[in-house]
C-alpha cells in the first residue's frame, strides 16, 4: 500500500499527526474536522500497514473504564536521503519520516561536469541506503542553488555549477535506482522548517539564508509560494541597497542588490577595497572587524542594514508572522545583528514591526535535511498542498 | 435558507459556477472534484432556495436524447452595497452577487468627524438601497485605505481621516440596520480583480494601485495574503528609491521609499522642486511634461522608475502569474509608462521577468465595487478561504 493512493482525508490524518502528534482519536476529530467514524475510517489502513501506531493514554487522562488511546505516526516506517550539491562537495543525509537525520556523509567532489557530480550522488546514496538495516529508502531528494524546476525535475539553471537544462531528477533516479526530486536549496530548508522547524503551525514565515547567496522561501497558509514562473524568494536582489549609497554592481547587472552587498564575497570584496589588502580573506576580515578596525566593522554594518531593509521589505509586502534568518553569514551574525534589526524595526510599516526575527544557525547538514524533507514531503502532502504536487 | 450554513461542497459548487459557469453538470463535477451524486446532492437546494438556475445546453452539444443542462449562477439573487471612504466623499454602489454595478451614487463629506461619515454613510445606503425593486440588501462593505481590521470590524488607523480605533461596521450596521463588513480599499479591490475581474482563475497575481498612495493586493493560490500582523501589501515603503539617488522623506519617517517619489503628493512636491514655482498643481505639471518640460519630466520618469523597481521587487519575492497596474495615477501612465516597464524588466530576476503586466484603468467607482465583492464574498466563501473568514 501506498500512502500516496490513500483518500485526502488520510493524507490530512497523517499530516496532522506527523506535525501535531501525538493525539487522541478524538483531538485528531477535532483538528482535522473528521467525524469519529472517518477518522477510523482513514486510520485503519494506515494502522494496519504501519504507517501510525496507537500508544496508550495520555498522561492525566486515564480513566480506568475508558482509556484515551493516542495515535502517532511511526517515524521509523520509511527512510529518505537528501542530498545538497554545492560547489565543491556534496552532503548526505539519511533520515526518517519526520527528516530526523540517521546518518551523515559528506564527498568532495573533483569535477563540476554533470556525469561526475550524478555519479558522485549515486555512491553516497548508496554507502547512505547501506547503514542501520531499517526500512529500504523510498525516496531521494537532492537540492541544490539556482532555478530548479521540482515539477520537472530539470535544474534550468545553476550558476555555480554552470549547468543549463540538466534533468537531473532522471539522470540521479537512473544511477541510483531509487525515486528521486530535485528542488531549489533553499526551498528545500523551508520545507524542512515547515513541518518539521521554526515554521511549524504558523500560518506564515519565511526563511531568510546569509552565504555565498541571499537566498528566501516564504510560506504563506502552509503553502511554499513557488512563483507562477519559477522565481520567488529572490531577496538577493531587492535593490535596497542604494538608500545606503551602495554602488557595488551585483552579478544580475543591477547596482543596489542585496547580494552585491552582503554575500560573502561581497563581503570579502568590500573588505578588500576597504583595507587596501587585495589579499583579504573572510576569516582575517571577520577577525579585524573583531578587532575593532573601523574600516572592516563598517562593511558588516552596510550588509547588516542592508539585510534589515531586505527583511523588512518580506515583512512590508507579506507580514509572515516569523522571519528566520539562517545561512553560513550567521557564524559572523554578531558583527551585524544589531544593524539588522535596527533597519528591519526601521523600515517594517506599523504593525509589520511586529513579526518576529528569529536568528538560528544551520549546519551544512541541515540543508541536506531540507533534501529528505522534500522527498518525505511527496510522500503524505495531498496534491496541491506543496509547491511539488506532480514528480 | 442562508448560503453560508450549506455544506463546503456547496459553497465549492456555488465558487465554481460563480468564476467559471455557465457549466453543465459533468464539467462542475469534473472542476470541483465531486461525484456526479454529490454535484446533485448540494445543487438541489441551491436551485429550490434560487441561488442557481438551469439554462438549456450549450451550443453544439445539443443531442436530441439527452440534452446536456447548463447550471448558472442567479447574480440578481442578492444585492449588495459597497461605499468607499475617501478624505471628502464617498463613493457608493449598489452591485448584484458578483459585483457587478447596478446604481451609482456620490456624496460630498463635509466633515472627517466618525459620526458624520457614518449618518453619510447610512443616508448614501438608504438610497441605493432604495431604486430597483430587487431582492432585499445583504449586506454593506465599507472600504477605506490604511490599517483596516476585517475580522473585527475595527479601523485601527486611517491617516487621511485621523482616525484611531474606530469600530466602523458596528457603527454602519446599527446606523442603517444591515450587517456590514469593512475592509482596506486595496485589498477590497483585490478581492473584486480575484473573484470577478483581471485576476480571476490565476494561480496568483498582485494588484499594484498609484494614487494618493502606493497600494498593493497580492492574492497567492485563489487566498489574499492578508498578513499574519495585519499588515501586507506595503509596497509604498520599499526602499527602492535610493538607487535612483532620492532622499525624499517618506510620510514613515524613512528615505527612499517609492511612496515619497511617485504618490500624487510626493509628484506634485518634486515638481513644484524642480521647477521653482511652490504654486504648481498636479494637472499644470502633467501638462508641463506632457510639453516636454526637461524638469517635469524628471519628475514622472524618477517616479516610474521608482514604481518599476517596486513591482520588480514584488515579482521577485512572489512570482505572480500576473500584476495589474491601477489607480488614479495610472490616467497619467502615459509619462511614466516606459521607466516602469524597463526598470521593472531590469530588476526582475531571470523568469520573474515573464510575470504578465497589465495596466487597467479603474474609475473611482470600481474602488466602491470593492466592497460590494468583499460583502458578497462573506456570503459564498467558505472559512479560511479569504482574509475574512470571521465578520
Ligand atoms: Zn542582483
Ligand atoms: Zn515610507
Amino acid at each position: 500500500m501506498s500512502l500516496s493512493s490513500q483518500p485526502p482525508a488520510a493524507a490530512l490524518v497523517f499530516q496532522t499527526l506527523l506535525t501535531q502528534g501525538p493525539l487522541t482519536r478524538a483531538e485528531l476529530g477535532r483538528r482535522t474536522g473528521l467525524s469519529s467514524g472517518a477518522v477510523t475510517k482513514v486510520s485503519t489502513p494506515l494502522l494496519a500497514d504501519g504507517w501510525i501506531t496507537e500508544m496508550g493514554q495520555p498522561a492525566g487522562e486515564r480513566q480506568p473504564g475508558r482509556p484515551a488511546t493516542l495515535v502517532a505516526v511511526r517515524p521509523e516506517r520509511a527512510r529518505f536521503i537528501g542530498v545538497k550539491v554545492t560547489a565543491d562537495e556534496l552532503i548526505g543525509v539519511a533520515a526518517d519520516l519526520t527528516a530526523t537525520p540517521l546518518a551523515t556523509r559528506r564527498t568532495p567532489l573533483g569535477s563540476r561536469d554533470v556525469g561526475t557530480v550524478v555519479r558522485a550522488i549515486a555512491r553516497l546514496v548508496a554507502r547512505l541506503a547501506d547503514g542501520g538495516g531499517g526500512p529500504a529508502v523510498h525516496s531521494v531528494g537532492v537540492t541544490i542553488s539556482g532555478d530548479v524546476d521540482g515539477h520537472t525535475g530539470v535544474v534550468r539553471y545553476s550558476p555555480f555549477l554552470d549547468w543549463r537544462g540538466v534533468r537531473l531528477a532522471d539522470l540521479v533516479e537512473r544511477a541510483t535506482g531509487v525515486p528521486t526530486v530535485i528542488d531549489n536549496d533553499v526551498r528545500a530548508l523551508t520545507v524542512a522548517e515547515q513541518w518539521f522547524g521554526s515554521g511549524a503551525g504558523l500560518s506564515s514565515f519565511a526563511l531568510v539564508t546569509v552565504g555565498a547567496g541571499i537566498g528566501c522561501g516564504i510560506s504563506v497558509g502552509g503553502r511554499l509560494v513557488s512563483g507562477a514562473h519559477g522565481v520567488s524568494g529572490e531577496i538577493g536582489h531587492l535593490p535596497v541597497g542604494g538608500a545606503l549609497g551602495s554602488a557595488q554592481v551585483c552579478t544580475c547587472g543591477n547596482t543596489g542588490c542585496v547580494e552585491a552587498i552582503a554575500s560573502t564575497q561581497a563581503i570579502v570584496d568590500q573588505a578588500r577595497e576597504e583595507t587596501g589588502d587585495p589579499g583579504l580573506t573572510l576569516a582575517e576580515a571577520v577577525r579585524l572587524a573583531h578587532s575593532g578596525d573601523e574600516a572592516a566593522r563598517a562593511v558588516f554594518t552596510r550588509a547588516g542594514r542592508a539585510l534589515g531593509l531586505a527583511i523588512a521589505s518580506v515583512a512590508n509586502l507579506i507580514g509572515p508572522e516569523r522571519i528566520i534568518i539562517s545561512g553560513e553569514g550567521v557564524a559572523s551574525y554578531d558583527l551585524f545583528a544589531d544593524q539588522i534589526r535596527r533597519s528591519f524595526t526601521a523600515q517594517a510599516f506599523g504593525t509589520a514591526a511586529e513579526c518576529d526575527l528569529v536568528v538560528r544557525p544551520l549546519p551544512f547538514e541541515a540543508w541536506a535535511r531540507g533534501g529528505a524533507a522534500v522527498a518525505a514531503q511527496r510522500l503524505f502532502a495531498p496534491a496541491g498542498a506543496g509547491p511539488q504536487s506532480a514528480s
